[in-house]
């Protein structure tokens, strides 16, 4: 078939809207209609040509919500018509990592996902010349029609608004499952989150629902400052007006350190104070940021032997067709919030000034709609 | 009263055995007659000048075992002629710390410990023309008298050999405790250790004590591979002997990665190798070694982001007054070994020459018995 699609031809170009063409799913694949997309910092990381597992020309997009067109063989869990959320960490249930509890990396299809092709080494995406268009992270979700495994798809419930819950397919489920499935904060814990953007906000309302008690947010930006409140932000630091360290600062304000402190920013520099910002004897720090390529963390093992806990986090800790349901039934129930956060939507034909609005700081989250 | 100690004069000496004063307990403290007391790197560490928190004069040593000789007032926990070993982590029972469940650290007394005192704020020794010494770690127990806070005491049972029960003071508490404590090691674990001396050992037999399934130890001297196979070790990596990368052969040896590492060497180039030596997902890796002053470790956040564990551990994680009598009864009980790390014993006099015998890796424990 054909379907249009934002088509990432080279690194450090805008994407160009094309018609592609789209093979039909093979064995153990799933045709979707994509009806929403959100614009993630990490499609954007790759389309800058900064994230050295890059390729092109490949279709990117990992956020979105759809619905099934049409199953391949074997598919048993799927079926036309079901709406799902596509999962960039699939969940097969059954290799080592799967059976395992205490992860959610799931690793069956890891090596041709990293390819950017299906399980079976091939794309499904050509141009119309014939050029095979790569997939990215499994999903592609920046074209109105893909193909994906059926792991990599969780099936949701249908009165859930695309245009909304798409976003639980990253940032949503990365920022409160950072709270809930990789630091498993108490209630009545102290937090301290660097970073007010998509991801931040997630882990603030993650906070909340877990009921910590103290809820510091941290951004260079005070702008971000309003909706973090909304979300449940109960302190605000802007480290560029902090005299003096910022680490005593916030150790001073959270009487001690934080219980629980997250990395929202990529910002390697960021990591090591939110380490050094925990609670001396239990503080536990989640990076969930992605750093720029080559960039290390640093800090004297004095930190670690006193205490602290230097974690990270990838889909928060999610099992993608397990708990992504699960998180939109909390959108639907209005135990989460995600309508304030998508600040802009827009046709596929302005993706490219979606991603203006992400580097400008003028957006939370653009949604495209098909 | 007067009794005999070895004092460190200054840094980077060895140090004096003389006669010094010692003041009898003031409130809430112990006068104890210390029987034996092993030699830790610790010890050496600060005694090299290499502690940046190091001053001098002090009497050190931190790993000894006595008899309560006379108590001060308001001591209600012990009497004269109770078994005890010192505490230099103590346990309170009433602080933030000691009432959370997540840490060890009491933080009661660390203040004037930190400085060398008691918790009023003065020290015990002093040299015959009146020249006060300082307390170590609140143990000092290189001296043959010494006086401690009662909550830095670990009452034990008097069937216990004070020559080998001493080792549990530090050693033996460290090393298995980071592996039941920190760790929590579940039985089935893979696990590798790092560094084959008094810490290591223990942590090996830690590991065996938790039903580990592969026990891998990693040390420069073939030679230490002997005396950690009879503690458990099931295999020895000699990384000099590698070709190629020592991470990519520790984590084909143990299947994809270790479940745990554990650091101890105090070399902050190991400690990265350890963390990333641990499984993708969920490997945990715990820094037991002191660090030299400044030393940073460093990894890409990616280690973390990928599900690494980066942690540490003071002591094992252990409440030394409820812990310690503990691990007596499993050493009393032959579920521990003690009495072939303790390699050499000597008289107080020949103390300095105990610190030779470790620079020269000749032994794994040195011991003083007075």
């Amino acid at each position: 078939m054909r379907t249009r699609a934002a088509v990432a031809v080279e690194a450090g170009k805008p994407m160009e809207i094309m018609e592609v063409n789209l093979e039909g799913p093979k064995a153990g694949e799933v045709l979707v209609e994509i009806k929403a997309t959100g614009l993630c910092h990490t499609d954007d990381f790759t389309l800058s040509g900064a994230d050295p597992e890059g390729a092109f020309p490949a279709i990117l997009g990992h956020e979105g919500a759809g619905v099934v067109l049409e199953v391949g063989p074997g598919v048993t869990s799927l079926e036309p018509g079901d709406h799902v959320i596509p999962l960039y960490t699939p969940e097969c249930r059954q290799c080592e990592y799967c059976l395992n509890p205490k992860t959610n990396l799931c690793q069956s299809i890891r090596e041709t996902q990293g390819k950017g092709v299906m399980p079976d080494g091939t794309s499904r995406f050509s141009m119309l010349d014939g050029t095979p268009i790569l997939h990215y992270m499994g999903c592609s979700t920046f074209s109105n029609h893909t193909v994906l495994p059926e792991i990599a798809l969780a099936k949701i419930r249908k009165d859930a608004p695309f245009d909304k819950v798409c976003y639980i397919g990253c940032g949503v489920t990365t920022g409160i499952g950072a709270v809930i499935n990789t630091a498993k904060a108490e209630i009545g814990s102290r937090a301290i989150v660097f970073g007010l953007g998509g991801i931040g906000l997630n882990v603030i309302q993650g906070l909340r629902l877990a009921g910590a008690d103290q809820i510091v947010g941290v951004d260079l930006n005070d702008d971000k400052a309003v909706m973090a409140k909304k979300f449940g932000m109960t302190d605000f630091v802007n480290p560029s007006k902090v005299k003096g360290d910022l680490v005593g600062h916030l150790v001073e304000l959270t009487g001690g350190g934080a219980d629980y402190t997250f990395d929202a920013t990529g910002n390697v520099q960021v990591m090591r104070t939110a380490l050094e910002a925990a609670h001396k004897g239990w503080g536990e720090s989640i990076v969930i940021g992605v750093a720029p390529a080559g960039a290390e963390i640093s800090t004297r093992p004095f930190q670690l032997v006193t205490g602290r806990v230097w974690k990270g986090t990838a889909f928060g800790g999610a099992r993608g067709r397990t708990d992504v349901p699960k998180i939109v039934d909390w959108y639907m129930d209005g135990k989460i919030e995600i309508d304030p956060m998508i600040t802009h939507t827009m046709p596929l034909d302005d993706i490219n000034k979606g991603f203006e609005l992400m580097h400008s700081g003028e957006s939370i989250r653009s949604v495209v709609i098909y």
